[in-house]
């Protein structure tokens, strides 16, 4: 427990110093969200993406993703992390089968296509059309809405955090939409 | 066209002759729809089958299918099934992803998995989840709403047309929801 | 040709005419294979993309692809058309799903993501590793063995028949290779 | 072990009171494979079932299956745990995608769909074609190979270890081999 008696509600039953350990000796488990605008035939018009301020002060694009906690199932994590992301008026329509569009796997070293400086972590990655108003909440600045072009853009990707712009070109690729 | 110079709308632009010739020459390409209902998190609750009198008189259960016509793509194919199926006010919310669960390979002869004595079809096979109500048109009595249970049994599996139990043992499958 | 009483052996047992005149009637069912090399642990390390003179005379680039015909299974085509087009040393390894990587949908007309101006033709697209050596029969020129990132560049993908370097991409990126 | 200063090798440079630990507050990562023997279009004609005395002695059946360990790919844990349980010989055909057929939730308490006593774990799941000969080491009794009907059948999936047997159908339903 942390020092003052209450769980982080974001360390999934872990004090942050057992969180720091465990991350220097296990792969966590993550689920990230490409949240999508649908038309009437599910095609898809526009995606999402943070602007948030990291750690050291930054402007970076992000995708919405954190860690799965002991006891919780895939899809209540990922609409837990939905809801912290998007606000509770985003109404997103949860994927019907667990299987993710991709896994990605970040490594706190240089040289992997995904990477993440404070632990090894594996995500399964899923589209998720939102059909209300995103709100986003906590770190996040903002949510930009994008056309799918402009979300596989060279400029865009380079923007994104840990090489999630390759993790966008995939989504927009499961959904036939990657030109 | 037909003798009457009206297209029939379910012909794709040919001759119900013509349609008859070409369906022993090339595989036709359908699109297939499993009706699911979910909860506030995807998770499946309810598989909809459809009951219908068959052209011998006999009351069988199938899914939502139809053929893909001359220059339409899938997703409004899927589209045009479903309403036709089950009613203009069904809402189903199409697949952002054009990649199907299963594809289902139809032979007119027996000792295949799935079998269509009219034709060779290929049916590109997806999960739909609607949020309206249903009210099956055409040559359908009813779409009965079961439990995922109950859909993958083998009663229900036993009486459903041209060997489509497997289809939707598959679809729950896809769903994480096959027991 | 059908004028000398023996069928054409790519026409599915449609002479040429019934072929063309189907052409403008229904689409057509193909399948298509990104042929790769993979390392000990599954791995893309190459991406094969055929060079092929088109029928005006100039030089492209593009996939194994080939119709389905009335009665042949889908994973039958898929080795034949690996079998015409890389030779019979090929040695590909089929995959034992039948679900798709990607739904390729060609329209004869401009705006489409694929286009194909003989038809309208819907593409099941498969990866297939090979690992034999592959001999490019009929009228391809050549097998070019790419890096993945060579095969999803620019260049490569603008000098893709059809719109060809988008499926390339989305074959890419099911494999988590696509950056 | 820890007290003798040398990291148990199984045990992904956790000691054992360490790992346990973990165990109680964390979902660990696992990855799980159904092998299969295809033909030479890619069709399964045989599983093969991991025969194993489980803590208690009793007989119990299973897949291949383990832990993800900290800086490891998930492809590299694959055919650790297919060569640890499978043999050296056993040459298995790791799938070029790492998108996984299933993803399974294990929880350690009743009423979840797959279970596991000693954790919450969560697994991604693969299909992996082995083509030699398999020599099942460690505590694992023989490698059976079964149709697949047989090892969907109602029987088998009665012994299958934590509700495996619906993750061997959804293997099935995904290779389109599921009646």
């Amino acid at each position: 427990m942390s020092s003052v008696g209450t769980p982080d509600p974001n360390s999934g039953w872990l004090s942050d110093e057992e969180l720091a350990e465990t991350r220097r000796r296990l792969p966590l488990l993550y689920v990230e969200a490409v949240p999508v605008r649908v038309d009437g035939v599910g095609q898809v018009t526009e995606v999402g993406i943070l602007l948030r301020a990291n750690s050291a002060g930054a402007i970076t694009r992000t995708l919405v993703s954190g860690r799965v906690m002991y006891g919780e199932r895939l899809r209540t994590a990922l609409f837990r992390h939905l809801e912290k992301d998007l606000g509770p008026m985003a109404f997103p329509l949860l994927p019907a089968s667990p299987v993710p569009f991709s896994v990605a796997e970040y490594f706190p070293f240089p040289g992997s296509q995904f990477t993440d400086y404070r632990q090894h972590a594996v995500s399964l990655a899923y589209v998720v059309p939102v059909t209300g108003t995103c709100d986003p909440r906590q770190d996040a600045l903002e949510l930009t809405w994008m056309t799918p072009s402009e979300a596989a853009s060279d400029t865009v990707s380079a923007e994104m955090e840990g090489g999630r712009g390759s993790l966008v070109r995939a989504a927009l690729a499961s959904l036939g939409a990657l030109y």
